[in-house]
């Protein structure tokens, strides 16, 4: 019989009641964010515009080490939290390694990721403020689902720009959002001007998540009582997501674990920077060495391990704020790879900073080597994981197997973000061998390189 | 603050070690199986050319009130249980009721219901005794997804008979059985001879149940080393489900709750059973009393509160052994219910009894007033229930409006067996205002009863 039990789960009066602000820790913080017509840095003022005002102190905080979750969104988080922290023991056995392998499971609810942990906190905010209605884009489908059902709990309308190819191809992420009470619009549409200007431009277009944030951000300054809201990328979303990293963290520290490699997989970085976030700050304030960070992303849109760290525009429509940030350029169009989370040109620009200065390492995966990891881990622990999270799964499996080979027995934490329910075309594609793995070449980058803004 | 957490967890060292088998404690037994070429009650060995020894004996015992389960067996439910019972505070305050409203979620497994207890126990006495395959047919797919995980874990092989329509209309269900390994083959089907009888006689039907466990069964006889298995209706399957209602039970122990209406949906009956079995038990003994226990059922499958109590024929074939049971005749026809894990002609033998000696009530509601329930239920509480569960929903829904017209504060639990990711076409159907209810005509169901066999 095992000590380690195969979930911990924290009791409901352990979790946590504050969200961790990794900023605080951070010795040096990433670069302003500017307007885009005048590059000068974005005022707490522009910013409310668009976001809640709460939400715009979260945004530039870099002093508070620890926020208040509000009550009523505890209440909220104790319907689908704490999530467990596994111990992958079949996984072990299945590929003979000594590594002990741990990882914290965010898809047991109906959205089925992390996103709603965001989602809540960014909808309840609107709420106090005021705010009768959201917009938002979504890709894959997870975020607008999160947001979806925060809306439906707290009461506020909700408009969704889905990228109309996952709109088209997706049409169950399209009902369970519109099961919640939401308005699911094909992006690029012709209700705002910017999709306007797209389709004329490309009448065939699938969209993409760029054009589907420009389309949200211009229909919420153009609605009255109208926020827009964004799953990732923002600080304020990597600190709701610091939830993950603090239930993972309490509950390790239960069985007596601390992780020697912590792995999340990163498209604009949420689910990464929320599971290490209370992790890195030991290794920040120095009362651990030699823990190790790894960001996972897509070979096929590959903006840490390949990108340019300069400043560029958020989405596609150039509409919304620049940011200095890891980039493919807000022109680069991904491939049709099966992880649409991650089919992101830019990165966290807090992310972006911790792996310019060397406290995160990156790994660039092909996608039919993770669908590969994604059914060997489903067999072995029967969690069917999203094709985002198997990423994380990926490198994973091969740090475990390292370790089969060194015969260390090192602890592996990587973050489960979600499942992949609404993804079995892509398991599908994968089993029936039609799937194929796309690498840009470097004149494919050079390409979206050429189109960033050129900021003194 | 709540007193009561919303989601009540058992430690991994509270979890069952025992099954509970309720038939011992029942007063009267329903009756024998007949053998459907003799009509002679079934005897082990009959019933052990079609399925696995240990099970057999599961299927007749009638003695023992508490059977282990195996520790190997223990560890496979520690991947996904205990499953949490949860009080409904979203729903209650929606609904603005004065009863406690607690559910048992099952759902949170990728088979995504609570298939996964018997599909694990039945594979791994399979794997005990030598057998090298399986079959089985699935409907919904809930039964088919488990089964295959089960498999991949315990390494079987395994074949499904997958009633065609469902084939057709839920890529996705197939998608995640062949992620895990299985052989999915569309019933009717050619590779056995009551499928090809099946399709001369009706070249385009898209198949039934009844159809699908008459093929699985043939292929299991006709195959080396091979036995069939079966996901509902059966003692042996209750048996494993009775997992459900002992970690609710201690689960509501822990917050000195015993609840005074149990409430489940029932197809073949095994989640129903598994549910309220222990607390039946208390019931049978003597040691509570007024505890109302009600079967939810289809109004267009109504096999309890419309159907005849006689010997029938389990499958459509005829090739497996009659049971005694509540009963729409083997050859009735349910409409396009979305609920496909409760479109089944008949109801557990067991449940039969209890319902005939008045144990347990039963309530026929139509589907949109289920869906209608079950948007509620995910607005307030986050959760998209399958189909089937939301029957139960429904009358949890209508109990807890009882109680507020009352001003009664009962303690109501019922059992949210499953998740609908798989079920958004009739999600979107139900917005849509497209969905439709279908009752039978009382001749509907006398053609039905026309075709039960003349059992002496």
């Amino acid at each position: 019989m095992s000590k380690v039990p195969y979930r911990i789960y924290l009791s409901e009066s352990e979790m946590p009641k504050q969200w961790y602000n990794l900023r605080a820790d951070m010795k040096e913080q990433h670069d302003p964010y500017l307007h885009p017509a005048t590059f000068k840095p974005v005022g707490l003022d522009d910013m409310k515009a668009i976001f809640c005002e709460e939400l715009c102190y979260q945004e530039m905080n870099t002093t508070d080490r620890f926020i208040d979750i509000p009550e009523e969104l505890q209440e909220f988080y104790k319907m689908f939290r704490p999530s467990p922290v596994v111990r992958a023991y079949n996984l072990e056995k299945v590929l003979g390694t000594p590594a002990k392998i741990y990882y914290k499971f965010e898809g047991n609810n109906t959205s089925g990721s992390h996103k709603l942990n965001s989602a809540a906190a960014q909808v309840y905010y609107a709420k106090k403020q005021g705010i009768k209605r959201l917009t938002t884009e979504t890709g894959a489908g997870q975020w607008g689902t999160a947001l979806s059902m925060a809306c439906a709990h707290f009461g506020l309308d909700l408009t969704v720009y889905m990228v109309k190819v996952s709109y088209e191809q997706k049409p169950f992420r399209k009902g369970v959002m519109q099961t919640f009470g939401a308005k699911i619009i094909p992006s690029p549409s012709d209700t705002t001007e910017v999709g306007r200007a797209i389709l004329k431009e490309h009448p065939g277009t699938g969209g993409s998540l760029g054009c589907a944030i420009s389309e949200a951000v211009e229909a919420a300054l153009k609605t009255p009582d109208c926020r827009y809201v964004l799953g990732s990328v923002l600080n304020q979303v990597l600190l709701h997501q610091s939830v993950i990293g603090l239930e993972a963290k309490a509950a390790l520290e239960k069985v007596d674990e601390y992780p020697d490699i912590i792995i999340g997989s990163a498209g604009g970085g949420s689910n990464l920077v929320g599971l290490v976030a209370p992790f890195m700050m030991d290794t920040l304030n120095g009362t651990r060495k030699n823990t190790e960070f790894i960001a996972v992303e897509p070979a096929s849109c590959p903006s840490l391990t390949r990108g340019r760290y300069a400043y560029d525009y958020c989405d596609t429509g150039h509409v919304t704020p620049l940011a200095r940030m890891y980039t493919l350029g807000s022109n680069f169009i991904p491939s049709a790879n099966h992880a649409g989370g991650l089919r992101y040109h830019g990165m966290s620009p807090a992310i972006s900073k911790l792996y310019h200065d060397g406290y995160i390492k990156a790994v660039a995966v092909e996608q039919t080597k993770v669908f590969e990891a994604a059914v060997t881990f489903a067999k072995a622990e029967t969690i069917l994981p999203a094709p985002e999270s198997a990423h994380a799964v990926r490198v994973a499996i091969d740090e475990a197997l390292k370790c089969r080979e060194s015969g260390e027995a090192k602890t592996i934490l990587f973050g489960l973000s979600g499942t992949g329910f609404f993804d079995l075309n892509a398991y599908t594609s994968y089993l029936e061998g039609t799937m194929s793995d796309y690498i840009p070449t470097d004149e494919d980058l050079e390409k979206g390189f050429a189109t960033l803004p050129k900021v003194e």
